[in-house]
């Protein structure tokens, strides 16, 4: 890992060249590298402590001076319990994944003596931009040495201590190792985002880590593709043959169990017919855990004649705009709707393609609302909460992507990837094939892979 | 297909609910669609010829005039022989690939009762931006139509009678399916492409297929993804090893077989201690046919010194910028390099990652040069000219992409397919999952597929 004070443009042109190599290199090499990278960051434990609390000291005199908040602060901390310990694992766990580099994904006779492969191979020079918490250094450093792509680094200055010591260490490490130095660059230069988002020629990828506020302004910023989500506007159609106790408990898990995430639901869509029979029992389990909900006339009217009168408080009328709104806090918007056409069409004009729900116990409902949203997830009588690459069993995440081409959903190491076509041949020439006389066919007979 | 005169974004609006209902169709749905369009267009033959000869008579003027050119005026004409016939099989072809919609690529056994798919879908909507050809319209019609993708078509204002008369006809043909009419767009109105480049919220991948000037202004001009390439500069790596009577024949095959292509050679890299043995065949036959040598000192030495002086005519000096450059002609840019390495090098950096190849008879080194070229082809021993989606047995092609992501080299319908991940549930939920007392573990249980 390079930590550079070199220009932006020095710093990609670099990563690029490194990409070249480090896309040709074996497995256990890039094993290796990572197995390097995690005994270096053990060896360097208390100088990177030291450091992180230098961080830490500089932003709680922030918070104290109002400039900082205090959830960053915490996020901050690599002392916080299983913290370190969770950093390190990860390195372990990401190298104990499959391959992606090298997959072969088709193969095709062309002619005798031609064959077609299509290859699994790295996507080239990813640019990561992410703010405090500095433990997603490793982790990105070990994603991309596994997928074999190079990697720019720009964090955030709050933790910029914390991340020049573990660079340290990732740098030492990878000196040992075939993956050249260059393939992981920290920049640690400030207002350097705008430079590095117009480096096209050098960077394939974008993927930002962190507010809704950096996605959109990087998403707005550059040419370069950006692998991610601005907005996680969730919804969920509670249809009126939903079980009223599974529908409850789905629902409030969707809204409760984390609220600030991506994943969680922001807009509750009642069938009109399920007002009275299911809507009072999930707004009273909702309202029990909290929630505030902001509800149309008739979901109001409903609810407002089943529920007792003491806990109306937590009903507030929604304007139009809590339709559009990604609360990431106990508030829900709920309205009702005819039928599932105007539940899929709501969701499909208002929603943020991330994740959303049918509860039903009609299986031909769910399968024709699954495949009508159209979103990265579309789920049946499950929490919009399992959007998430470790629960997918994708092992690892670089984060969610509502992205309509490439990856979509919970993006794993195979999302880092692209492919190449190779062909070898004998000396085939085009001119050979053809219509007329003397001239040859393609053959294009599948091959097992 | 609406022929709308309705203003950009409206057509795109409605573009976009059409993608949400053909995106749910079945597969003969589909396909009754394409037998309807082909139908319908048989039976309009007469007033589509009519209407293309009106825009080939306009053209003809206006070429006189010297602001058209022949060629585009050629491209123009569907009475040509076989064109006609070409474009009606076309849409048959594309009805009998397999189908793209609704391919489950991953299936996980998360717990009990929940069970995760990957499953393909259409993109969504597609803005299709192309120039003169007037039978393009009837092929693109069908491959969105097959693939599940609204589109929006925008073509060439030479064309403009013909894309108004074979619209009328597919509009027809969709009135009597199940494939709503707003899902292809013909938008015919002047100057509107700034304003298609700016609906991201409603076109999800742009294609443009024409000139590079128009490639490379669509991708300076829009947020939305664009698939293509602007430029082909291909490359052939001579190896000394290389067999003399294949190295001509695959090269010649590259640079001659049709020098407009995209997939034509324009520079050979030549290993040095192939200068006197293997270039100066390699020279002869490409002079044979016409080319002209665009050659570094060293090339240009070994070959005065082996060839004739006759020929020497056809050998110049090349400019540093002729190895940036798509000649798109009998022109060839020729240099020596030291070894692999520095071809691998000069290919990186010079190449468009269109497609690559290396003669010779070393298996490793060829294995080599295929994993170190960054380019959507790479191959042994065989013609450039074979990066095509027909040759590649695809059995239809959108275009060539030079991109990173989503979709690289010649793209099939495959190419515009991205999924969505399904969850079928029983009311689970992610609080019931973690460390703790009481707490269940995923299973991750990957199914066939």
């Amino acid at each position: 890992m390079s930590l550079t004070n070199a220009s932006p443009s020095e710093a990609a042109k670099s990563a690029k060249e490194a990409s070249h190599i480090l896309a040709t290199l074996s497995e256990s090499a890039r094993n290796d590298a990572l197995t390097a990278i995690h005994s270096s960051l053990i060896a360097a434990k208390n100088d990177i402590l030291a450091a992180n609390a230098r961080d830490l000291e500089a932003a709680r005199l922030a918070a104290e001076h109002g400039q900082l908040s205090q959830s960053l602060v915490s996020r901050l901390d690599l002392g916080k319990k299983g913290k370190w310990e969770d950093m390190l694992k990860g390195i372990l766990d990401v190298r104990g994944l499959d391959d992606p580099v090298g997959k072969i994904t088709l193969r095709t006779k062309l002619d005798d003596g031609l064959e077609l492969t299509r290859v699994t191979c790295p996507i080239g020079v990813l640019l990561i931009i992410f703010e405090a918490r500095p433990e997603v250094i490793a982790n990105i450093a070990s994603l991309a040495v596994k997928s074999g792509n190079a990697a720019i680094l720009k964090g955030g200055k709050e933790s910029t201590e914390s991340f020049i010591a573990i660079s340290k260490a990732i740098s030492a490490a990878l000196d040992k190792t075939e993956v050249p130095n260059g393939a992981i660059q920290l920049v640690t230069t400030r207002d350097v985002i705008p430079q590095l988002l117009d480096l096209d020629q050098y960077i394939d990828l974008v993927i930002p880590r962190g507010s809704n506020e950096l996605v959109r302004y990087i998403k707005s910023s550059t040419k370069i593709p950006v692998l991610g989500h601005a907005d996680g506007l969730c919804s969920i159609f509670l249809e009126h043959s939903a079980d009223p106790r599974m529908a409850a408990d789905v629902i409030v898990d969707s809204k409760t169990s984390y609220p600030a995430a991506c994943n969680s639901l922001e807009t509750l869509l009642v069938q009109e017919s399920a007002l009275d029979t299911l809507l009072p029992t999930v707004a009273e389990a909702l309202i029990a855990k909290g929630v505030v909900l902001h509800c149309d006339t008739k979901t109001k009217t409903a609810l407002s004649a089943k529920l007792p009168s003491d806990i109306s408080t937590k009903i507030e009328d929604a304007q139009s705009a809590d339709y559009d709104t990604e609360f990431l806090s106990l508030t829900l918007a709920v309205k009702a709707v005819a039928d599932i056409h105007e539940a899929i069409a709501h969701i499909n004009a208002h929603g943020s393609k991330h994740t959303d729900a049918i509860l039903t116990s009609s299986s031909d409902l769910a399968e024709q609302f699954m495949s009508s949203v159209d979103a990265a997830g579309v789920y049946w009588n499950a929490s919009t909460r399992f959007a998430d690459g470790m629960r997918y069993g994708f092992g690892t995440e670089v984060g969610i992507s509502t992205n309509k081409i490439h990856s979509r959903g919970p993006v794993g190491l195979e999302g880092l990837m692209i492919y190449k076509y190779k062909i070898r041949g004998q000396g085939h020439v085009t001119a050979a094939y053809g219509e007329g006389e003397g001239k040859k066919s393609y053959k294009h007979e599948r091959l097992p892979l």
